[in-house]
């Protein structure tokens, strides 16, 4: 059982499809659950793209290996993994760096709707091949990925939680962790607390930040732009007595991003940059907000290496160095899958889990719902 | 005897003056030599800005303490130091932090005509006060200086060369060893091939890259933008497969900031900003060279501490770690103190050593003046 998308904006079509086996450096995976993700939703709806259907979408989820190509040596199946949207070939100048999670033959591809290996799907419908979307195609009960796009994991980790570190998760948290690196006691500002913005700000609880400004999930201090007739960077300059040690901006405006970058204090100020802006945004600030020794840097997926490094978090998880399941706000089986891109439309949750071997029922996590300022961010 | 600048645009007068006692918290250091940098000839010429005249100006020296005020128990007389043109008060916040050295109390001030201790001015001509400049004023045999602004120094360094670490050499060669910090092998590209950008250029050779777009001064490979008829970031991109490692900005043009931003590599390239821009300047860029994970930072006086770090670079060259002779073009007794100007002023040579005790003779290193490619640089 799969969820299609036959065309752009329409609801998905649960139904039976084959899953070719993998080629080569390939791995078919049997998915137990998936997320979704305003990035399926903004190819599902296709504007301003190039629109590519049918396609399967689907790239947060955990799953087994099922069976493996040629040349595929680092997973076997029965191996649980995390497919991953970006991948690692562990070769590439990108893989040999440090600093780079960039890979050159498996970055992130949105417009290819193949297998890298021959071009061709490894989905099909009564012959009609069926596009993948992000080598990961997740919304079906088999896909096939290529081996650098799969993170081996902790088998005993809950495949419905750890789920979320394959794209939302890591890309928050690691924007922290990895980037910003608030020191204990810092100072921290969020910038938009979708589910990112919140996995930022966990990540600052994690380093034991000792302001955070946004509002709950660990954080202890809220700002709206909209009550104060001054630009948001000034206010937060003046509750912290010249600026945050460093800033995490998740929305993708770049209105928010030379907020985030000028509300950093002067002297050692860091801005992370995690939101993706619009083909035609630029950003805009004076030279001398860097000359006063302001950093500004962006980030892709937290900096994460998908198969070096994303086991790791995942043991962060297990042994509760990190929180996933407040992330999880509503849970519904693959057959119900339209009403999680609902709740996603209407702003509802954060994380929809979409379970493939259930046809049980849809669940609220209603007192995580509670606390969520769905409506309120620094913008 | 000092060099006095009774107006604005006016050649210097030198001539006796008053040097009162140094106050609480002040140092009066006999300067043995001083050389001119770019911002004396700018706040001489004084456009755009609100004149302060009469001044004396000077902040790249080097000298012996004459005797100290209350207060002082860092130096004490005899003690050789450096006079820099921002200080460190070592119990402000930015002092208290590893990485600024934007001290509360004692950043660079370019306004300020009298000593922060009283206002008032220690130099004076028949009753008539002359105004300081950045607390440092060396172009005069005797100045007063905050304690804050001396660095003491190894008392065998030959004040001759080691005078120009008080601002353009520690500013450039810092951006890089500080702030850039290129690997061994690493590929640097250096804006702007005046003193400060020749220094970052000699912080890249000691820091062992393996390419350093620029020319001579350790650099290996030169481009001249007026060459090429596409942006000089996709040449340098073109030369280096991607992009270089690090940039370093010294021209203060933002379209040479863009074009160093946007050479550096996706996945780890930083760019450092050290050229002052104009005050109604801005940077311009699509966010999404910062999401690919590019860092741009910015820096001041090389993100050196002026006392606490100044002493070891000091040493640096009595190690013969780091050259500073090559920079020195000209010297002039005190006397010829205008004819330093009028290099300046025609882009002659990187820096006019100023003799305070001599009237000996005008020489030119004609040597190291050959090399020096004046009118090429990245722009």
């Amino acid at each position: 059982m799969s969820a299609v998308a036959w065309e752009a904006g329409k609801p998905l079509s649960v139904e039976e499809i084959e899953v070719a086996p993998p080629q080569k450096n390939e791995v078919r995976v049997k998915i137990h659950f998936t997320s979704l993700c305003h990035t399926d939703v903004y190819f599902w709806e296709a504007k301003g793209q190039n629109p590519l259907f049918p396609r399967i979408l689907g790239h947060e989820a955990g799953g087994v290996v099922e069976s493996v190509g040629k040349g595929v040596i680092d997973v076997q199946p029965g191996d649980h993994v995390l497919p991953i949207f970006t991948g690692e070939c562990k070769e590439c100048p990108h893989c040999l760096s440090e600093a780079s999670n960039m890979c050159d033959l498996l970055r992130i591809n949105t417009e290819r709707g193949g297998m890298l290996h021959d071009g061709h799907t490894r989905f099909s419908k009564d012959g009609k091949p069926i596009y993948h979307f992000l080598g990961t195609s997740t919304f079906s009960k088999y896909t096939v990925v290529h081996v650098g796009q799969v993170a081996k994991i902790n088998p005993e980790a809950p495949l419905d939680k750890v789920c979320v570190l394959s794209c939302e998760m890591s890309t928050g948290f690691g924007a922290t962790v990895n980037v910003a690196k608030p020191k204990k006691g810092g100072f921290v500002a969020v910038f938009g607390l979708g589910a990112v913005g919140l996995a930022a700000a966990e990540g600052a609880r994690v380093c034991e930040a000792s302001r955070i400004i946004a509002k709950k999930f660990g954080c202890t201090e809220f700002v709206n732009p909209k009550d104060h007739n001054k630009p948001v960077q000034e206010v937060i300059a003046e509750m912290t007595g010249g600026g945050v040690d460093c800033s995490i901006e998740c929305t993708g405006s770049t209105q928010a991003m030379v907020s985030a970058f000028e509300c950093v204090h002067d002297g050692w100020g860091v801005a992370v940059l995690v939101g993706v802006p619009s083909r035609d945004d630029s950003f805009k600030t004076h030279p001398i907000h860097f000359l006063n020794e302001r950093t500004l840097r962006g980030t892709f997926f937290g900096n994460y290496k998908p198969r070096s490094d994303i086991p790791g978090v995942v043991e962060k998880y297990m042994k509760k160095e990190l929180e996933l399941d407040k992330f999880i706000t509503h849970s519904v089986p693959l057959l119900d899958i339209n009403k999680a891109f609902e709740y996603m439309l209407r702003g509802e949750g954060l994380r929809c889990m979409i379970r493939m071997d259930a046809s049980g029922t849809t669940w609220i996590n209603s007192t995580t719902l509670f606390y969520l300022p769905f409506t309120l961010y620094v913008e």
